[in-house]
């Protein structure tokens, strides 16, 4: 189904009606509103003008919309910034991030938590039992513009606090991050400084438990503000709108109470987020990197619920990328239809008119800032006539391939990189993309979740392997193919007593007695398959003979029953080697003959998409065969196809 | 005439007469002295020293010649900043910046303009009808180092202020910044804040005010400084001299209680400041781009009574740049003679000594610290030796092409550049070159000048068209060449209602649908002009036949009756092959055959100077006909030739 | 001999007995400990827990190790920080750096020294004569993480406080730093600001004071601590551990105290600290580059007494650089091998064990941290092996050739680089690098030193020339080869009155008249010696004929005498030029026929080392006549080879 993103406080009273009979007849089903309009609800302390958005409410129910409500949360009137300015967070320098656009405010202000679940539960009082609102969504896009660490002075009270529930003693924490190093020993909770300016690196230790707890913070607040909704407003759903690439808390935890992930869907904005090579930019500057939504749309599934939707659609040209450029024509249908494939229940455009006025004024909508249908609007609505004719979509099936995605691999990763362009964002997008060059579905799963299902399970990046995730690997029959570096960390950022692999060596009988982090440049591996390998490299000591070696005979792939294990950054050329020639035949999966630099195959149900993402037609494979629900045997740049089977 | 920059507060006194017989023998006739000099005349608050000055004024009077006094405000003296720390500007992180060089005041202080006031008056007391006193330089390079822009509690207080006369209500100020999006109303003027260091991009509206604001300040900080001037010294002329290349506030405005405006013309530093190419950089290291001071000439030209000077010409290496050339021989001589060839009055050398000391020790001037002419000073001793002989120079006439050069929109487009190499300075001059590559003179006016002398009119970038630049435009019977993005905006930073171009939809019936920024990259353009371009497209909505489109037929240049719209950047060939097929047939203007790259032409009244940037000679067409003034028939690389007719 | 440094604070005191028992097996002499437990041995202000260290040196003593004992001051603890948040040091933008890793102090603060000499006396009265101890290191790497210049309140008052001892009147300061500039001038001490943060940039001869400042109080903090440790530790030596390409202060003069200077050999790390190319970090990624070690022993052992040690050096990859790559194998053995050929009396490795915690957790030991030896320990214990049937190593013999390195010239350089790319560091380094590609040996030596006994002296980069260095090279009958920029500046930051060289001038007859710096790109030199020049340009004045010019004739190397001038920044093959065919002839020295890549000989006493960076074998010449000590004819890559004669 579609939806879309509306702002009736950004337009007149008057256009209301025409707005939401279009809506309808353009095919969307649901309309999110409110969640940056608390200076219009609550202009003053206390006094609320609510009728308003009651009349907004009423006009889009009126046509047959539902609506979705976002909490206001993210835009803190002057006034609340003004009597409370110990809300605002504050930057790595110590000065306090100012009032002017959004999500001006820390996650560890008590007053703020205060504040938050005052307007929630006003929001919630008012409109939770509306028969046309459908569900919440919390605040909005949680960190955007990197707010998730915080270092003001409420940001160090509540670091402290956190610490002494977690240690009890200093002598604890003194234990586990290793703080007799440089002296760094504290005698007490109130010596905890915050890791950040002093003269040289922080313990990492340090920066690993202030990160848990800045994300275990947004956990927390997330909770207050689903269980004044659960409270006041039951039988709606509650999701929050996640961001893409975006990785500083843990999205898994925060979603826990949600009834389903959603996500921001900006493809060609991501590709300059993403490191991608110039020339993959160059290439897909107009319809982005094949697997950019994908990745996400796989991620976000995995959230909760095994179900999603895409909350904000790009529609056109955004604003916020160092360069913007306008789609392809047919992109803004394929992305949505994409998205479908991929198991969403609702994609909901970004937004429903350009505005034309304030920061966003460049950013697309549905509809020009002169009432006109846009291009992307157009799209969208061929969308809606097709959805209509298709009927209801099939169940989503478990893919044959697991990745294990791990936010705290992120925060590890990049706290302690050792070589300035390892990644694990890209390390794991890399390998995702492996498998879907390859025809593949794939589920991304968190650290510890039953893989029991899977026939192929990827670890591109797990430093720190905990003890579920030792035990799933255990439980569950699949081929493993471990990155680099897995295992290398415990709990508390130290090497393992065993050294890395860790805990993996149980499953494996290695052991790594060096790593070299190495500089930009192609390192020749060969064997039973080859290629190039980059950045990272292991030294093994095993009884293992090497699948695959660098020039001076070191290991860099090794197997042993189920497990694989790559000692290096592979390259595109020798991870597809490993993924096609020696993990897929161990899992008994059968790779699938498409165009893998542009042409994206995904089933959902019982039916099977296919995405031309590239500049040449692609010809279904047996497509006499089939029985096409969309499209047809050949499928144009652009376009798509859907068959059954 | 030739001037000099002098500072006899440098050098023992009994070296200034020495000094002022050998600038009376160069051919100098202006010599600028004073303006950094506070701490020397005012050396404790109230407590005036101005005997030295006296006896320094007398000097250079004695020998004939002429003294422009700069007041010192540029310097506030040490004991001042401690009596009134106020005065300090603040960087965007709100911390102050603090005395040890110069320009460390903000225009917003209150103080600060009735210390100034007061000296300026101490000054113009003093000198105000000393006879060797010909003028008047009020300050020095306003807003050099950044220093427009100030983030400081006085310039809150000040903005609030200025936003409460422009707005009256706090709900129009709301309306026009477009506060409802993102929660970001107010309720009083004094909710107001700079629009800098929030958590992600201020609003738009919010800092092109901020930049008005700042921008009125210099006039009227300027205009305070000129009042007490006319009044204390009748008689004498007032100028400010202005930088290259510096575009943060509106120099227009501050020009209008001038005499004429002057500017400092530092052609080799300006190669790195503009984002010339490398290659370009690397050709013209020695001599500057052969549009860099034409470009400045032509632009200060047009400030304030078709006159101007260069009050600070370069004479040799500076100190300032990342890389400091020494110039090829010849250029000291040839950028003078450029100078006068756009109607300048006065170049004035800076300096006529090199100081051996302080921040600008490794800065060349006429003569070597050790009292040795310098390189450059020979050079500037031929320019002396060539005006004597030369008699007046002709009056300046019109040209018969202008470009509108707007301050306003380089303000515009830094804060929503949309594309990261999309820059007004950039393509303002690039246009100008590719007129001048043709060997056409051009004016640069404001918008709203009266356009009705000229044949031809570029419009390179004019995001905001006023009413009274629509009425220029329909009041001028001339050919009208306008780029992307013109009319984009309302004053109030936000869409026409009738989208882009806004207001000239009613020249031009076109409607830009969507724009793209494109990352760096070449696009073909065809039709009856052919080229490349990039960086910015456009849509258009227009039952106009393209005159040359893009690949996939999107039109990238339309023509309607005497307009010319250019929907894209086009690179040099396709901006050339606009101008030179397109344009100039339509305006009845004929192109001249000289080598682009490398020679330009100028006529001044009835005569016409060539320069020669190249590293070949260039002979002059049809020299045998010519009554030359200058040089002949073949100009040497760094040479020059002045004809009648 | 070996040495090693350990943390008994970092392992179970079960551990101890057996670590020492291997160090001593390694063949290690040596162990340093201590530096950085502040807070093991002072837990709480006034309490002492010496006992663990007691007998922790007991332990190693009883195993035949001699104990180096560091002060720990690199490493305040919390509570001292607390009591006293004075001693912070700050940043440039005002800040202090805070808590957190190390060096978090300023030499500035009174209270700082004294708590330092609390310190220091406790540990000296408990152990300066403890029979273990052999030696101590006062506080750890001077200046690590840019600690040497702070801008902080007590930094500010030690600054005036410093300037009134050195001026005496604020006239004569004025005078110096040329204040008259810009209304700079002070009319009293207090009214000196520090040189930053102002509005552009601040005053050269301020800046220059502020270093000096700065790097003197650095002298009197060494000073104060060694006093200390002379009194109560009797007989043992005092020395501090250098930091390699690392110039914030003199350590001539620091290391006037000392016994012997020792200095932290990183060689990978260093890679990438240094300017190289691209092409030649990739090259010498696992080896570095041939000339780094060197460079740096033969600074350090140009310190004091003719002696160094090598207090740290790498054992496996690093943890700090960008990359952090394996060395090759051989490379650990062989740096230590170079380390006693340039003169070191000890090689301790950095460190025992890998701590798996903490910040350094990536940097390799000599053991891994499963108690394992590590490859890089393995090495050592070979070097253990070849010393002991080595015996003692001859005395060193000065060198043939002084290269002068002058610590002001580095800060001179940086505060006016004139061009972007010009860095004395380079350049020293560059023509060392020049020298020893021709198989000589070189002293490097400070400004001023006793040059009678070389026969080539080297001034790459000299700008200030001070009397003491004039009478040396008038002293001498070497050979000197001369770079750009030398006697370019008076000791007050100005020009000489005579313009450059300055007081050179009455060695060689030449002025220079003007300077360019060059964008990069490479300028054709031919006459004598010819090849490639960039980055600077110098134009002289001058009778004598050109030994190689410019392309426009202009002069790029001039001889006289025995005086060689280089009026630019030679590229490699120019440079070597110069040395081998103008330098060496007139010093009476002959090139050795070495691959300059990657060969490098170096000669202590009667024995000749040859040490090879490459990736092929090198055959000494003549090797049938020699009698090696270690290795042979055939030197593979990675390996080296010890004959005598
Ligand atoms: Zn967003
Ligand atoms: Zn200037
Ligand atoms: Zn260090």
């Amino acid at each position: 189904m579609l939806g879309v993103c509306y702002y009736p406080e950004h337009w007149p009273e008057s256009w209301w009606e025409r707005d939401a009979a279009e809506m309808a007849a353009l095919g969307i089903r649901y309309v999110r509103i409110g969640e940056f309009a608390w200076s219009r609800v609550e202009p003053e302390p206390g006094r609320f003008t609510f009728e308003w958005l009651d009349r907004a409410i009423e006009t889009l129910g009126k046509a047959g919309l539902k609506v979705v409500l976002g909490t206001p949360t993210a835009t803190p009137p002057k006034w609340l910034v003004d009597l409370y300015p110990e809300i605002l967070p504050h930057g790595e320098d110590g000065r306090p991030r100012g009032f002017g656009s959004r999500r001006h405010y820390t996650f560890s202000s008590a007053v703020w938590l205060r504040e938050s679940a005052r307007i929630v539960t006003a929001f919630a009082e008012r409109y939770g039992q509306n028969p046309h609102v459908a569900g919440w969504q919390t605040d909005n896009e949680y960190g955007c513009h990197d707010t998730i660490l915080s270092y003001g002075p409420e940001d160090l009270a509540a670091f402290r606090s956190w610490l002494r529930r977690r240690y009890q003693t200093p002598d604890a924490l003194n234990e586990a991050w290793g703080n007799v190093f440089w002296s760094m020993e504290l005698s007490s909770f109130d010596d905890a400084v915050l890791p950040v300016a002093a003269v040289t690196e922080t313990g990492p230790a340090a920066r690993l438990d202030f990160w848990r707890f800045s994300s275990e913070q947004v956990v927390r607040y997330n909770e207050m503000q689903t269980a004044i909704l659960r409270r006041l407003s039951p039988g709606r759903f509650v999701t929050h709108n996640y961001m893409g690439f975006f990785h500083d808390f843990d999205h898994y935890a925060v979603s826990e109470v949600l009834d389903f992930a959603s996500w921001d869907s900006y493809p060609l904005g991501f590709l300059e987020k993403f490191p991608f090579s110039e020339e993959e930019r160059a290439r897909f500057t107009r319809t982005s990197h094949p697997d950019v939504p994908a990745f996400h749309h796989d991620l976000y599934r995995g959230m909760a619920g095994n179900r999603f939707w895409v909350m904000e659609q790009q529609p056109g040209p955004v604003n916020w990328a160092p360069w913007n450029a306008v789609p392809m024509p047919g992109m803004v249908r394929l992305w949505a239809w994409e998205a479908f494939a991929h198991g969403a229940e609702v994609v909901s455009y970004f937004r429903w008119r350009q505005a034309p006025f304030a920061q966003e004024q460049m950013h697309a909508g549905l509809n020009r800032p002169d009432r006109v249908r846009s291009v992307g609007g157009e799209e969208a609505a061929q969308v809606g006539v097709e959805l209509a004719a298709f009927g209801p979509l099939p169940e989503n099936r478990p893919s044959p391939v697991a990745l294990v995605f791990d936010y705290e691999a992120s925060w590890i990763t990049r706290i302690q990189p050792q070589g300035a362009d390892y990644r694990h964002e890209e390390i794991s997008y890399r390998w995702y993309e492996a498998v879907r060059r390859l025809g593949l579905d794939v589920d991304i799963v968190p650290p510890g979740a039953d893989l029991s299902a899977y026939s192929l399970v990827l670890l591109p990046s797990l430093p720190h392997v905990s003890p579920a995730m030792l035990q799933a690997l255990k439980a569950t029959e699949a081929t493993v193919l471990i990155g680099p570096r897995a295992g290398s960390k415990t709990r508390d950022f130290a090497f393992p007593d065993n050294l890395p692999p860790g805990p993996l060596a149980e499953l494996l009988p290695i052991t790594v007695t060096q790593v070299a982090s190495m500089r930009p440049g192609r390192h020749a591996v060969a064997g039973d398959v080859a290629g190039g390998a980059g950045r990272w490299r292991e030294w093994l000591e095993t009884e293992l003979a090497p699948v695959a070696s660098f020039d001076d005979g070191g290991a860099a792939v090794v197997a042993h029953d189920r497990f694989i294990y790559v000692a290096t950054w592979p390259e595109a050329d020798l991870l597809g080697a490993i993924v096609e020639t020696l993990a897929l035949p161990r899992a008994g999966l059968t790779a699938l003959p498409i165009p893998p630099d542009t042409i994206r195959i995904r089933r959902r149900g019982d039916l099977t998409f296919a995405f031309n993402y590239g500049t040449e037609p692609w010809t279904v494979p047996e497509a006499e065969s089939k029985r096409f629900r969309l499209g047809g045997a050949t499928i144009a740049p652009q376009d798509l196809a859907c068959w059954e089977g």
